[in-house]
């Protein structure tokens, strides 16, 4: 960021008055340009105890599986952005749930946001963005082959918390949540 | 959002190839603008039965009464914001719980997140964005002074589910979550 987005100034880096933070600041009009980490939304689409998976067809991580998820957009909600990265991404329409798991990556600048959801048909078809989509039981999950840290370890609390009961329909569970590393790979 | 703070050169508002949505896009440098919503992340800050509760010395709502919170920052986790502004705010050190409420605003473009937390000593005093900070009862709380919809809301879920014996350590509950309305007031 080296220009003002209002006038087209160059910009200083400075903590404002009243700030504690270094912040791109206009001293030609006075704008103070925050930055702010981003949600990336997401689902896990359940259907007849499968998952439904998606494997990218873009970077990064081009030809790696994930769960459907994408940043959140202005003007919608985190359970409305995650429906919809589930429908653009997995041709799947699905009933949302709760919040499954939150995970923050300070080091990508993120926090990603799963929530359950059930299928509500057996439909589905690879968007734009994925190469394929299909339904895994667990132990046809491709481990070694996921995207991302937020999406493996969201996958081992669901499967660990849907053996041992967790989830099913009228029992209150807590939010999975931990920071990923930036060391963590898959 | 006028001009690309990468080159300077005016934007133009349309929808990139791959897109489905309008963006600010600058033609010259082939920079994309996203924007996407900010989280709020706050607490909850309990000591002994009591709710700390501060009174905002800034607009909007000066005057109000709120939970500590404030736009999360890049480089920091959810629950770590959260930490931050309540003693930044309010002076007060705590044991961070788990993630208690997920409020959208979309038409705020926000999503508002509230951990449960413990005081670790009976401190806390005023920082620079509250005229006075206090620990109210819940019979003691100024309902029709609250700040924001979503704190009286999270206020109002968490007494009921307290007093439902729901937060008691050990217990598994689900995350309280709801869309705000463009409507609400207090």
């Amino acid at each position: 960021m080296k220009y003002c987005s209002h006038c087209a100034s160059k910009l200083t880096i400075k903590i404002p008055a009243d700030d504690s933070r270094e912040r791109h600041v206009c001293e030609a009009c006075g704008s103070i340009h925050y930055q702010n980490p981003r949600n990336v939304v997401g689902s896990i689409p359940v259907y007849e105890k499968q998952v439904l998976l998606c494997r990218r067809a873009i970077e990064p991580r081009h030809g790696y599986w994930t769960l459907p998820a994408g940043f959140m957009e202005l003007g919608e909600s985190t359970s409305h952005g995650a429906a919809r990265e589930t429908l653009e991404e997995a041709g799947a329409q699905v009933e949302m749930g709760p919040l499954y798991s939150l995970l923050n990556v300070p080091h990508a600048e993120q926090v990603h946001l799963f929530y359950l959801a059930k299928m509500t048909s057996s439909q589905f078809c690879a968007g734009e963005e994925s190469l394929e989509v299909a339904l895994f039981h667990e132990h046809e999950i491709p481990w070694a082959e996921l995207a991302f840290p937020t999406v493996k370890q969201t996958l081992e609390w669901f499967f660990a918390d849907r053996a041992a009961g967790l989830l099913e329909a009228g029992k209150g569970f807590q939010v999975r949540s931990r920071d990923v590393l930036p060391s963590e790979r898959i």
